[in-house]
């Protein structure tokens, strides 16, 4: 397919370079800020523009891959007649779009992109349209770069990015909170990252729900009183594990 | 060396087979349940016992690979004069085994560990011993199973077990608290698998601190409101959501 990507950032970078790596033929990356659109539009062989008017009109989708803040503020600019245009954002409605073209949908990389990361991660993509012959592009497209495809509206996706903010924002953030403390307490995180991937790695064999140890699942007050003595000057550590350790324990 | 392994579960087998294949001999395999001294010990070439009394005096080091539980009770019957033995547990003193060997220390294994898992993950080591000798044994056995070998007194394993409890457990729970989310929102939970995944393995690019996103790090209210709406009729996602997103706006 022909494609104009409309953003510069995390997601524009890494599905720009997705589709171009799929086949696809990036014709424009338009950005509002020029030297990041030209920086992507190099990435990706193809020229970039921060003018509107020189949009081209020849792509078969327009790939709106802002913050969704920006969607609102550019889905008025954008009027592209008979054409295609998706948003990539999981929280912000399909129909947004319903005055920018005729046909209109959701492509949705349910992944953490970063533009500079060093390989580009599957992507299970969520995809939702305005009719059916735009779903069937979308999923047709979303299989070139997924092998994980779903079809999602606006409420199945709203409850994905909420199970993405417990198992990415929340997640990560735990991870956070051990490097600090870490630091304070002298010991080098990286002890701690093969036992976060382990974690993570083996969700391909077994169910979360099967996997939890720890002193909270077996109950283990004697070890729990050590980790709360040595918080006992950290009120934000010492709510996290009470909080915690009580939802293991069964909310 | 030449080893035995006293104990059958997760870290028994999994160091045992770690040390197997660093080429060490495992002299013998002890566990108080027959069958299991006898499943682990086919598994690692050698034989196995559930008697005290024919418990070789030939080895090593005994590294006594069971539960916190199971060290206090067995430390009394471990009577192994000159030799040398370890426990594995990151929250039990060094000092329970000074009465079972002239040599003794700790051998632990940083690492969640499965008997059943497909693979053998990295295990960072963490050594503490009663005398230097003792711990430039330790050192020297840890290196052969581990790029990843410090020296920690109770205190420092103590610590490192708590940020384990944060990275792994707390973590985990996370993971599993979705899975029953997706489970009644008829969402696959295998389409956030990839996302996690991403989040662990880009530890080795980014410190957390600065990988964090997502609607609470951007103070995205709008979002938030959302999902709390998602949550309004489930109390133990909620307390979870509402701490988190405090704890990321900087507690």
């Amino acid at each position: 397919m022909d494609i104009v990507i409309i953003g510069t950032g995390n997601t524009a970078t890494v599905l720009g370079k997705k589709l171009k790596g799929a086949g696809h033929r990036i014709l424009q990356v338009f950005g509002r800020d020029a030297a990041a659109a030209s920086e992507l539009a190099y990435q990706l062989e193809t020229e970039s523009t921060n003018y509107w008017s020189v949009v081209t009109r020849e792509a078969d989708l327009y790939v709106l891959a802002v913050s969704d803040i920006a969607i609102e503020e550019l889905k008025s600019e954008l009027q592209l007649g008979e054409k295609t245009v998706v948003h990539t954002a999981a929280a912000v409605s399909k129909s947004v779009l319903e005055h920018s073209a005729a046909h209109f949908g959701v492509f949705y990389p349910l992944q953490t992109l970063k533009k500079n990361a060093s390989h580009l991660p599957d992507i299970p993509m969520v995809i939702d349209a305005s009719d059916p012959a735009t779903l069937d592009l979308l999923d047709g497209l979303a299989h070139t770069i997924s092998a994980n495809v779903v079809e999602g509206d606006d409420a199945y996706r709203l409850k994905l990015h909420l199970a993405a903010v417990f198992c990415n924002n929340f997640t990560n953030h735990l991870y956070a909170l051990m490097e600090d403390y870490c630091r304070t307490q002298g010991i080098p995180f990286s002890l701690l990252v093969p036992l976060i991937q382990e974690t993570a790695m083996r969700l391909e064999e077994m169910a979360p729900s099967d996997a939890q140890t720890g002193p909270a699942i077996r109950r283990d007050q004697a070890t729990i009183e050590k980790h709360l003595a040595l918080l006992k000057d950290d009120a934000r550590l010492r709510e996290v594990y009470v909080m915690m350790t009580k939802s293991i324990q069964g909310g």
